[in-house]
């Protein structure tokens, strides 16, 4: 009997921080917040997508899987428990003995539709709030129930001073927002993706055939989602894919998406032209059965692109799309996933599976930006959403990839042009070729800008991008990076709450209040790492200075002594009064002396 | 007799590269360029600010200082060499013994006007094109005699497609550019800031009254400039600021820029209401004797304007801004810098160092950006550069800081408006305070969107931003950083020739060229540790593959068969037309076979 493994996860609250639950109010709901507890004022509530492993009052067992949050699913007369698809060894790219990842050991039987779409879709568009609409909503509020003032630039975004349930369901009925929530994934923690809530961002993991074991991938997914990843793609692409996404679904409280391509192909041996629909068609099955949330589907990528990419200086990029290209000229056909796109909604629309419409000619360099080759499929991306929609399947589209400043303004017009509003999801882009090793900076760049501009969620790029495989560091550090463009992003946007963060940090730096910095921060660890460098004395951390300027020389400090000086001399404000009236600088108040 | 410091600091070419010379037309100049050597085409040349330091055939010798480069100051007619003003023990912040730094051993007299100015803008209104505005014009055009297409968005910039002396003049009497050349700083390779040029880098080094000695500052500024910075401002607050003032400068090859106000501080014990314009002025004249080409003034921060800061989250954040304010309020006196700004103009003319006008009231949060505080000021930064170049002084204005993104450009515009497109030079700014740790990121994003809106210097900011003082290894990820943030932003200027190099490192990135695309990039070491972490074999630097995908799955492997296949098939291009005629894919080329 194989020993069940048992992989090492990281646990425990964030610093200074500590998990809070938020009722709901139409579905008994608990949904989960952090709170970082402050030294010189009351504590701050922020989004929280790290699950209950940053809780230290959850049981944690990895072979035994998170508990289930979504126990309403259970309920629903709508969904039907069936036997399921049996596991092929081909599931696992064939491996066995000792190569081969044990099973997830808790089995259950997969849920389908009885009939027609169970999608937050259908529901939404039934004019049914769902329990997944009221946890998203209450989430994207983060303890919220003032409303605050509020400036930005939205373009065309209308986002509430708070999201309602019914907000949340008005979204996804129009199609701007979705829930990736398989009916096979009650372990989650619903979420919302569009361009009226908070910028998500998506962390990349996944062994390859170089490298990498279930066990990193699980830490992975884990330490990826205490940072702050949104949602997790499994992007595996060696042998075990099968075993290693039940080990990452059954204890991942965020979406999990993949790429049923990479899979499809390690089962024909890894020759693109093998391929077939019924091995793709059969893939999709069985990973909708496992409850991956949502699926990149390449069906955009048309034979008649493909010579629109001759001429370009990184060819085809997508892993997916170059396999897609392939299977195409080889055969001289039409794409497969194009033309059985229907069936493809119709296996969708029976566990909910969203659609991440891939961009398989993204560009790869500065060159190949917004080409004829990208936007061509971009059309067609337009194109499969509304058959998506017509079958009331949830969408999204995924967007480059590299792309140079100015741009990045017309990649979102076009997709909001062509895709109807549908949500965005950019890799990046890459604002500059020049700087491989940092290339989570070069994209950071851009996908600040383009979340600014309307993306709802943005892929990590680690430093590892172009170079290798991100370890646990390059993970944290894409994810970090991701968070904060994201969060420029909400705030250059005017996303209601979200200078509340920046507010309290800022308060704290100028009231040298050195802990709550740190734990306002997104790397509460590495900035206090960094301080602790040049002034290691825990009496450093309570000094009215820092290692920058020195005791002598503080400016803030220096400007916390002219505020009290000033407000010794009758206040500041009414002195710029009397200034402006009289000319003379604080003639009343020496007088008052 | 005490004995010499030896400094060790970094030499060497940098990987794949060799050091160039272009010679000049006008005069007799020796231009350095970097010219990186690929395998699979012809090499690159690329700027370099890197000096002697990365040429092997250099004889470096950190106590006798840099050879001199700008040999024609000898001969200028209108200099003249006098003793000198005698350095004091208040100099060096009254260190003394084993704590004082040695002097640097070699005395040079300095140099000044007979009369009147001696500026480049001087020379360039007069019709002069002086030897530092073709130094500077070749440099620019990085060995570029073609033109190339050019796209993007300069926003009213007008960038030449090639850059001629002449045009570097013009710039230069418009007051839009400025060369910083201190006529004591003859070690300087010179080069042009403005908004016309390649957007350029600074690097803060400076020991602070906590840590750090002149052995760590030369090497930094030489580190600094290894990795790109184009100049190098020395923030040193401690004692012995003289001193290793004096190490730096006869060893920097780049613009030195200063606050002198941080060293006339120290001469008063650090007591700002002590602070005299009789301190400043000796100040502002033993710098620029000593060779320093840039100075940060402060006289923007008016009394008038302080009491706009009252309401502020964070105050005053400039030292510079702090130490005047506390000093106004102190004194119930205008800013003695703001009353003696002609005097001051008049010791600047008089040795050419260019103003940098600082923005005492920079927003230190983004609760602060754009408001009433900060332009009040930049309207005054406005008045004085009218004043300074009265006088024929150069000219750049020191902006933000902190800023959310939409509330970058109006920064710029409104820079424009006051200063009449006097060079822009800011920090960041940061488009979020949440991230200590990562502020060097939260920078670039807004780094590289002011410098595509027509910031001419960007300022870094490292990792240790409000956390502590910089190390090497911080001063060099600040520099990278700013280095791409720079060239995204020359990129979206549509700057000629700036995508040259991305386009030269995407075709090796397509064609496997593995060590010339390590070489391409800002940091060819760290790209390379990187990819050695996963495939560390020799035998992988050569491989069709990387590790992302491993050797079956390889996008790039994939796209390069299709291109094969579709040349084979009579060539994609004449396919797709046929395609558009016909609605058959490869019909001729089936045919054909």
């Amino acid at each position: 009997m194989t020993k069940t493994p048992s992989p090492r996860i990281t646990t425990g609250a964030l610093p200074g921080s500590r998990k809070v639950y938020h009722p709901g109010v139409a579905h008994p709901l608990r949904v989960p917040m952090r709170e970082i507890c402050l030294s010189g004022e009351a504590p701050l509530t922020v989004y929280d997508s790290s699950g209950p492993y940053t809780d230290p009052g959850a049981r944690i067992a990895v072979a035994e899987g998170l508990p289930v949050v979504r126990d309403w699913l259970a309920g629903r007369a709508d969904l039907e428990a069936y036997p399921g698809r049996a596991v092929t060894e081909a599931d696992n790219g064939f491996a066995s003995g000792a190569r081969l990842t044990p099973a997830f050991p808790v089995k259950r039987a997969p849920r389908r539709a009885r009939a027609g779409a169970v999608t937050q879709l259908a529901a939404a568009r039934a004019g049914i709030i769902t329990p997944e609409m009221e946890f998203a909503a209450i989430r994207e509020n983060e303890g919220r129930i003032a409303t605050r003032p509020r400036d930005g630039e939205a373009f065309g975004a209308e986002i509430p001073d708070l999201v309602t349930p019914e907000f949340v369901r008005a979204e996804i009925a129009a199609g701007r927002a979705i829930i990736p929530a398989n009916i096979n994934h009650p372990e989650l923690e619903p979420m919302v993706i569009g361009r009226a809530f908070k910028v998500k961002i998506n962390a990349n993991i996944g062994n390859s055939a170089v490298t990498s074991s279930m066990e990193e991938e699980v830490e992975k997914m884990v330490w990826a989602i205490r940072w702050g990843a949104d949602t997790v793609m499994d992007l595996s692409t060696g042998r075990n894919i099968h075993n290693i996404r039940d080990w990452i679904l059954r204890n991942a409280p965020v979406p999990i998406g993949t790429v049923p391509l990479y899979q499809a192909l390690e089962k024909v041996g890894g020759v693109a032209e093998d391929l077939s629909w019924e091995i793709f068609r059969d893939t999709l099955i069985e990973q909708a059965e496992q409850g991956v949330d949502y699926f990149t589907i390449h069906a955009g990528l048309r034979l008649a692109h493909i010579p629109l990419t001759a001429r370009r200086v990184t060819g085809i990029v997508s892993r997916g799309g170059s396999i897609m290209a392939k299977w195409c000229l080889h055969h001289h056909r039409e794409s497969f996933l194009y033309e059985h796109f229907e069936e493809i909604c119709a296996i969708c629309r029976a566990y909910d599976v969203s659609f991440s419409l891939g961009d398989g000619l993204r560009p790869g360099s500065i060159a190949d930006a917004n080409d004829a080759a990208q936007f061509a499929e971009l059309a067609t991306l337009g194109e499969l959403t509304k058959i998506a929609w017509a079958q009331e399947c949830q969408v999204m589209i995924e967007g480059p990839g590299h792309v140079p400043m100015h741009k990045i303004k017309a990649n979102m017009e076009e997709q909001i042009a062509h895709c109807q509003d549908a949500p965005f999801y950019t890799l990046g882009p890459l604002t500059t070729d020049i700087a491989p090793g940092y290339d989570h900076i070069t994209s950071a760049i851009g996908a600040a800008m383009i979340g600014w501009f309307g993306t709802a969620m943005l892929c990590y790029v680690t430093p590892k991008e172009h170079l290798g495989l991100p370890d646990r560091d390059d993970v944290k550090t894409g994810v970090i990076t991701y968070k904060l463009a994201a969060h420029a992003a909400d705030l250059a946007k005017g996303h209601p709450g979200a200078q509340a963060r920046d507010d309290a940090l800022s308060r704290a730096r100028f009231e040298f209040r050195w802990e709550d910095q740190f734990n306002l921060g997104l790397d509460p660890d590495t900035a206090r790492a960094m301080h602790d460098e040049t002034l290691p004395a825990e009496a450093h951390k309570v000094a009215h200075f820092c290692s920058m300027c020195g005791p002598k020389f503080c400016s803030m400090r220096i400007s916390q002594d002219i505020r009290a000086e000033a407000e010794r001399q009758a206040g500041l404000a009414g002195m710029a009064e009397k200034f402006r009236e009289t000319g003379e600088i604080y003639v009343a108040a020496e007088g008052a002396e």
